[in-house]
């Protein structure tokens, strides 16, 4: 049974294609280098918006055509198991994400929500078992149950943390079982609405105390999968902790955590913060934390994250260069944290949005690969900063200097001369290498 | 001599006053616990903006009316000096705050710029012999002057670099000197316009350099004023490394530098970070770093830094309710890092202003003062996570607890009841608060 | 049977009062000026948010406990229907508003929404007959349902825009009915999501034809309700039509509708588009055309519509300056379109915040009457912009001047002599007559 | 005598050519269907950004290294016009703008002024005899000087009105007399900084009086030149008169002056209103009020103008499309309001950049070309809209419908069937289009 079945199997097709449902630049086995296209990209489908979501807002109710919806409960949870592998095969993705509730509905108990889990965990390893499609990542949801209204681990409810613990615990079990390569930390309600009822210190503190006990956890079972962090900066909280990669930084260095985890960078959720995707995913690589990326995009004029599929090629490119750079992600890989808009609400658009993300990353590699080959800005930074590897810049980096040799030094210099940036040189650059990326060399 | 010749010197006459040239609030003998006002509010004047500001925006040219501007170069140098205290007498202001360029012009070299540097501290050395007014903090402006067009101690040129510490090293004899009570740091041009040409792990180490030699030549010289980083997002950079609190933070401890540093915090750098104020201070306070306060305002509508004067009595409450969490600010001060806007440009205005800011954090004294010792939010933090002295959360705490033990216990919950946050009834006692701050008790 | 049993009717105790369940500022029957607080205010409940609402938020479901959740259905709509009465009764509110969706549920077909509708009104009719409190205003919810996806009145689907018309006649039907004082348009899917599917103009027509057409039935019908635009500049949609009052105000006229309607400003939408509160109701006031107001408030810092209840004195007292100056809002009222946090999820909670929100504007009032009253900032005005009663600048107020008499006035000019704005000099102004409020005089 | 040395005159060399110097894009004798490159986009030099400005900002002086600043007062002027027309050459410019500061030096009273305007008109006007460029717009700076603190036209001294309204009646004779093909009032300072001290209806009312005379004069002497308002909402003001277009249209239509302008859209101030370029170009177009465009981009998660050269791809192209679809912009044309980045300080510096801009409008016009030819989004926008030609869509068109009658329709009506707007599938269109425009079909 196929729950779409106006799609076939996506293939690429190359540029000059007219057909909407084939890849134009993603081609899986293409080298880029000395690894295939699907060796750099790693995509994943995340679960939550491509099987769960509606398209509700605030101002609106679902407007989702889904074919699953025809069930409900368990078997609705059963019946998307099977379009996902359907979905997953026809677009050759090979990874997937999900949170607890995403997979199977919570039940009465907690006992029950684990039988719940338990049955839909069984059926996706055995469609594992004849997929290609690997688990990138799971996580527990920890933020849309009544019972997570103030917090998880930073709640000021301790039933609430003791909750959260059994979540996460059973998360970790399962991220053993499906053979996940990362499990996730993303702190939804971890934060607070005013500060006039918040102690702030007791809940950082009960924040490290829970991550230990995960690291503790995930040691006992044997899990070696990554762990990530996942910043936000806000929403659905007036002021998240983990804001961005350098606060969740400070928080993870304060606390000890800073060995145990990487970052899941989310493209929206950097520029909720006030940075670009791609200041993130530096700040996230010259720290050595580099560990994965929620793939989308937001919308620099609207102020809540909207979670649009990747399109913006500079973006793209952008990240795919932070990535090349970092020698690549490692365990990690581009989760496409998008959904769909609430208009675009007929099953075809998941391919479309999904083809859409997976080209313009595909493009991004390509640009970006070929700026590394031509060392294009690598050639203008060590032009740039070269007065560092000699005399008193030697000295500086060497440690030899100190404010007396400097004084003297600078007392001596006559003019100081700088060089331009040439920051609209360098942006013509990235066009050019933009345009041509469709051309043959 | 007397630049103000309007202005008398401006005393406490209390609420009913109508004299626009009294304080109405802040008295500063008037003590709040056991301490004088003056004692708490430590107030300072930012030497840049009301003896060198001319009130000029990137769309026009300076306005104010300023007596001292008949004069020129040092003359005008020492004009200022004589301007400043005697506003710093009629406003019985305790501290002020300057850069090297706001009280002495450049030189052609370096060694006429300390030439200059020398005479101005030797004037303003005098004049503090009979003067109240302290020295709160003093700095180098790194930023100013097209040599730094690429950062200071981050500039991609190493002459750059060396010029920078001289000007820190002359800057630290200074405080030294004076008598200053802190060293600030901010790195207006420490950012970056573009990734493209930019070496964020370099430039990252050599800040982190840079500032192990200031602690360095403190320390061999025997400065003890505490040393303040100030964060800011950006502007005039397009990203400024210092962030926000945190980042800096994060960069302390990664750079082994935490020991030697606080943080001086202003409002408005807070919101263009995407933060309030209190919620910058707060994170300052639980980690031990809150040293010192620019005590301004911004526009939340506006995206760049208007630095205006405090008005605000719920900024100033909430801002003065962590110092007083905080025990005070020690060292620090309320500088007011704060300009009359273009359109108030006559002298008369400077004082307006500054009455404006200080009446107007004398009532967030008095009100965060009431709201603590009635423990109005203490209270309601101590009851709302009071499940964390006892039984499972007691075991959080106190580390006996973990993921097995959380999950036996949350495996038997029944439900989890937890309590209204009640924002909209603490919203309403801040607001009771602040209204009975006149009214005698 | 009561759904508030912990809540006894709410009474004025004044600003001593220790009792949370009391006003301390709102008192109904209290004259400022000629008229009483309960006249000046007419304060209004929103149905939506007090008696439907739950506390969901996109990233988590309901925490909201109401007592009538334990119905559904048509049994639901009842309940709340008493509940609301109950509330209105308790809180002595003189108004409500509504819309059709919030009182009684969609049917299975229009006929059945209809007859659904017709027996909820029924009910409140009969309510109102010994109630005090009137319809404010109703209005067709044209937003939630997934047929309005597109738009309504702007839909690209002209089923849609049929559809919408049959819900707005019902809705005048009922205002007609039930004695509404206004109707009110608010456009929350009139936008788009992207340009490149758009037909902006055909849309804008269409909205126009739409709005002369709910004119005409009006008419018709004799309705006589003033009819209002409520402007949002986006959110649900990426950009919608009624921006702001000024764009609201160049459709109007640019469709001939400009005579038939007013504007229902809310503070939460003003920040959104980049203005304060008070200068939507300036702008709305100078061109005659201010009919409403949603008072709320939202966080300068989130990018989103927060509806929180308005605590913020500054802005109560700001926007009762302009209703005051207004002459009052004639037809309009202060209706609270605010919700309680997720986190307030009490039934009391309800109480706390519209007390908030009553004591707030009760404050603003008093604030803004002696503003005014003493001529503190008329007078400033006044003598700021006297220059154009006489000598050249009346000649240009009467028409008398052109560019070649200015020329020749300029040509004589010697120096042009400005005067200093004071702004920080009126800031604390406001603050004093903001502490002041709670002092007899 | 040559300014930029270095630089050659640029030519059209092909995407392929490694020349910096060179356009890879803008062929100016290309058609591109019935017009040449040339026709299509009319580029024009800034005047101030590129000929007067040094690079200053809010924390630094200038940077920019100018060959012409080793001259001051009118010979800098003169050497000033001399680099412009060298530029304008080398760059195969065909227009330029310039506000009357920019080019003349103000003298100590308004007559010298005058004179020194006409020294350098006379000198401008005897270069454009030889030279191809031609003036696109002039204007008179109403912003920079302390006269207008408190706003020119808007000014609450009626000495400064005065004074404008003699700058504005050169502004039209030095247009008359250039051959002007437009003039622009950009009302940099017509705004306010506080309501507090604001009374805005006067201002306002001064303001169309202002313009009235402007186009009473222009018709005395007999300037058929386009008047175009450019719009901004903010900066330096609190808040500006002129918003967006909706505003400024709504107060063009309020003083009966809408059939007197049009707009000079400019992008950074489209994304400081919260609108993006596009929206503002099709809000003006399908008004008929697109007269011009200031060519510039901002950055999204800057709070300011920042004016960066325009080089994203996606807003050229968007803009382009409008433009075409506008029929071109009559008139007007692409000015480069846009100054080169601080760091990018050297004279070469300034080619790069318009080359940058110039490539991009190039690359934007053949794609937005493209586009249109294949009614690529038109086919999707005719296809979406259909329901309004025929059946109840068209009689709601014709004036046919009511409210009785679409009632009637909508009871009758089974479901709604709304169909899918497909925004990620036109996104990957418009990708394929820009990567396809380097290629020659």
């Amino acid at each position: 049974m196929a729950y779409f079945e106006n799609v076939d199997k996506v293939v690429y097709e190359g540029p000059a294609s007219e057909n909407p449902l084939a890849f134009k630049f993603y081609n899986p086995e293409e080298k880029v280098g000395d690894k295939t296209m699907e060796e750099h990209l790693r995509f994943s489908v995340a679960y939550w918006h491509t099987f769960v979501g509606d398209g509700a807002d605030p101002f609106g109710v679902g407007t989702a055509i889904r074919p699953w919806n025809r069930y409900s409960g368990m078997d609705l949870a059963k019946a998307r198991v099977e379009a996902a592998f359907e979905l997953f095969d026809k677009l050759n993705i090979p990874f997937f994400c999900f949170h607890d509730v995403d997979i199977a509905p919570e039940g009465a108990t907690l006992k029950e929500t684990y039988q719940n889990l338990d049955t839909i965990v069984d059926m996706i390893e055995e469609y594992m078992k004849t997929s290609k499609t690997k688990l990138l990542w799971n996580t527990a949801n920890l933020f849309t149950h009544p019972r997570f209204v103030h917090g998880a681990a930073t709640s000021c409810n301790a039933d609430v943390f003791a909750y959260a613990a059994a979540k996460v615990k059973k998360g970790l079990e399962i991220a053993k079982r499906l053979g996940a390569e990362n499990y996730v930390f993303w702190g939804g309600r971890e934060g607070y609405e005013t500060l006039l009822n918040t102690n702030m210190k007791l809940e950082l503190d009960n924040l490290a105390r829970f991550l230990h006990m995960a690291v503790d956890y995930a040691k006992e079972i044997g899990f070696d999968g990554q762990f990530l962090i996942e910043p936000k900066p806000k929403e659905p909280t007036k002021h998240q902790y983990d804001f961005d990669v350098a606060t969740a930084l400070a928080f993870l260095q304060t606390y000890g955590l800073k060995d145990y985890f990487k970052f899941n960078i989310e493209a929206n959720h950097a520029t909720l913060a006030g940075h670009t995707f791609e200041h993130e995913l530096r700040v996230a690589r010259i720290h050595g934390m580099l560990g994965s990326v929620d793939a989308n995009q937001g919308d620099p004029l609207l102020g809540w994250d909207t979670d649009e599929f990747p399109t913006d090629l500079y973006s793209t490119t952008l990240a795919m260069y932070e990535i090349l750079q970092n020698g690549g992600l490692g365990k990690g890989g581009l989760n496409f944290d998008a959904k769909v808009r609430r208009g675009s609400f007929e099953p075809e658009d998941l391919f479309y949005a999904h083809i859409a993300g997976m080209d313009s990353f595909a493009i991004g590699l390509k640009v970006a690969y070929r700026l590394i080959e031509d060392r294009v800005f690598e050639s203008v930074v060590e032009e740039r900063y070269k007065s560092y590897t000699e005399g008193i810049g030697r000295d500086i980096i060497d440690g030899k200097a100190d404010f007396h040799t400097l004084e003297a030094y600078a007392l001596n210099l006559r003019d100081i001369s700088n060089r331009s940036g040439r920051q609209e040189r360098l942006k013509t650059l990235l066009n050019q290498y933009l345009l041509e990326v469709c051309v043959a060399r």
